[in-house]
């Protein structure tokens, strides 16, 4: 960790930053970055776990720490007048340590993806054809006020072969800097360069600016936050971005479908957990099976407090909802919302979510084979679901271990991501004095 | 294919074209691609081979045609003066044909990367999951003066249930043009929307422009062409870029190396083929065996016509090389120069390519089983070579098919990329009313 001495270190303390400093501060982040994703590279499997249960122990053993730094950055927070809700996101309670440790322990039992050889061939020119799944290199995370997101993100970046910059909330700095502490010390009882996980100490905006123009340090960046940050950053980087933007996710229930399964996965997808980026914000409902589905559908929403906004036809079949307008229908609620529209069929309801949704993830319900088939194959999101909750779109859910984010870009990693996500792949080719002819 | 009866298609045509006129034209471009994306993602292999094996036809058939459009290129080209190089490049010879005609039989032969599922597994929560590969959506390739880039990605391009927006260089529109009004027939006569390949044809640069700022139709572009179209390409772009820089590839001979299986394997990776990017830039040989090869070598060398720049002990050891300067290490000759390094020994050789390399493809010569995996495993380039020669690292070679370029990116695509490059994977999940608890 860098300039771990300075005073900036404490939040409250006065902070004078030149822009000087700030570059001077960036490059040295970055050249200790990519001395320490080099041994980070080959690092032994064994090294990495032990790094990663030494600070799961330490975290575990420093509860009275990290409650302590953690109860500064509350109280400055509260003294700046942040929102509850913020302030809620920003405590370490208990339980919440207890989820840092059990995601290092998880993740040190994951398979090491690293030095991995796939579809080892030989050529007819005689040479063996492969390819190796290597670390990305540098990967640097900015997040918003959930401390928790330092040692989740520091454990998969260790566990991949990263060196990780990991730039936290400004109101978090103490909490962060604590848990910082522990994976240092992680790193160090392991052998492992201490630098591999690094978390920017001082809060001036300009480090973020000057780290997303430095693609000679930094491999990826990794946003997890609000969509104004992941916004503000996508535009800002010159480094690739893997990021989570919108998820407007659909459920379409298909003429085929089963009546008691849609209305189970229907309540599900919206109501099992409301502001999560899968839980579904538009119900579509195929013309001929509407009547017998979405009055009983309608009354379990409001009975479960959820606000309709419904089409003309979704209206004049059902009571309580009020008319939806066309924003309505690319609007991530993150809410107790929900707009409904009754479709044709199937080639309506694509229609629908390619023009409006935001290819995260979308569910039918239908028990029409060749109609799933075409939903699979012809829905252009990250997660495309037969006959089962959007809910289920996450990295534990689908075995990846644990996700650093939920990927809605196209390249490289589309939907959760885990371990793989961090990696990639390079070929390698053995000979044995092969020349080109 | 758009506005086809514009005049601005004729190369030597006076061209007007408002800013307006291109926003407008971009837009169109764009649309009609979005469009037909989504059909061609969900074309049959039978349609989508039919339309590669009627282009090859019409290719093969319209060879007077061809010849014609690509006179006209060459005839304006020599009226503007264009380098003699440039010239060449631009001819449509008969084995040029030939050679596009090939290409679409043989992407046409390849297997279907599209539909393809993968590692679908049962989850304790008693979904399936696994991932659907998929096509990238609307892919733009940007590149110079060989019009036969032109067939070649399209093919690609169709293979991968991709659309293209294809931007050739203006001295070879005729040329493209025609090419294109080939492929249009093949899509034709196929049932595919003609639209899924355009070719831009009008020369205003300001469509490039437009077009890189235009995620909203373009899902990623892919230039082909010198170092200064790719940058600029690269700094100017929104959409992610698949991309090859620099190939300043290494070669490095151990001191357990065989010493007749480096000499073949250095003259080869030098010598076999100048000008194109796995050609070695620089030898690298470990001091403990450098008397005993470095004399022969610098002798075949020379011999063969190839400048020689190396560091002081090199120089003291062998005749005829010159004195390599600090650029040299970092410089693509792309020519009969190459530089040669003395180095300590396998850490040493890894930190020179890892300081002056460009992650794109590099070889030792060793018979020492774990000297070899140490460079497998902590050399981080596109390609890794033990034994062979560096002119190994192409798609064909490594029996991908087809490739539409090599990738020196580390995120997506990395080294050759040929059809699975212009696909994603997404994921999938089969319930039977599975819900969330």
């Amino acid at each position: 960790m860098i300039a771990r001495n300075s005073t900036v270190t404490q939040a409250n303390a006065k902070v004078d930053i030149t822009a000087t400093n700030v570059e001077a501060y960036v490059q040295r982040l970055g050249r200790d970055a990519k001395k320490s994703a080099r041994v980070m590279a080959s690092a032994s499997t064994l090294h990495k776990n032990r790094a990663l249960e030494i600070t799961a122990e330490r975290l575990e053993q420093r509860r009275g720490y990290l409650a302590k730094e953690n109860a500064r950055d509350l109280e400055s927070g509260r003294r700046k007048g942040l929102a509850d809700s913020l302030l809620d996101r920003l405590e370490l309670t208990n339980a919440r340590i207890d989820a840092m440790v059990e995601g290092l322990l998880q993740v040190a039992s994951l398979p090491d993806p690293i030095g991995e050889i796939a579809d080892m061939k030989y050529r007819p020119s005689g040479i063996q054809v492969g390819r190796m799944r290597v670390p990305l290199g540098v990967v640097g995370i900015i997040y918003e006020s959930r401390p928790n997101v330092t040692s989740d993100a520091a454990g998969l970046c260790i566990k991949s072969g990263n060196a990780a910059i990991l730039r936290g909330g400004s109101e978090a700095i103490c909490s962060n800097l604590a848990i910082a502490d522990c994976i240092k010390q992680g790193l160090d009882a392991s052998g492992l360069p201490d630098s591999s996980v690094q978390v920017v100490n001082i809060p001036d905006r300009a480090v973020v600016g000057r780290l997303l123009a430095s693609p000679e340090y930094v491999d990826v960046i990794i946003p997890r936050g609000g969509k104004g940050l992941i916004e503000r950053i996508t535009r800002d980087s010159v480094i690739p971005v893997i990021k989570h933007l919108d998820g407007i996710c659909h459920v379409y229930i298909d003429e085929h479908a089963d009546i008691e399964k849609a209305i189970a996965i229907a309540c599900n997808a919206k109501m099992q957990r409301l502001g999560v980026c899968n839980t579904m914000e538009t119900l579509l409902v195929a013309a001929s099976i509407a009547r017998k589905i979405l009055p009983r559908l309608c009354e379990l929403f409001v009975k479960g407090g959820v606000e309709l906004r419904g089409c003309d036809a979704t209206r004049a079949m059902c009571a309580g909802v009020a008319a939806a307008i066309e924003d309505d229908w690319s609007t991530e609620y993150l809410a107790a919302v929900l707009s409904i529209r009754i479709v044709e069929g199937l080639d309506d309801a694509i229609d629908h979510i390619d023009k409006y949704g935001s290819h995260h993830t979308d569910a039918i319900v239908t028990e029409h084979m060749h109609t799933a088939q075409r939903f699979l194959r012809e829905v252009d999101s990250s997660s495309v679901i037969v006959n089962a909750s959007t809910r289920f779109a996450d990295g534990f859910e689908y075995g990846l271990g644990a996700e650093i984010g939920i990927s809605t870009d196209k390249l490289h990693a589309r939907g959760p991501v885990g371990l793989e996500g961090l990696t990639t792949q390079k070929f390698i080719v053995i000979g044995d004095g092969h020349i080109k002819t």
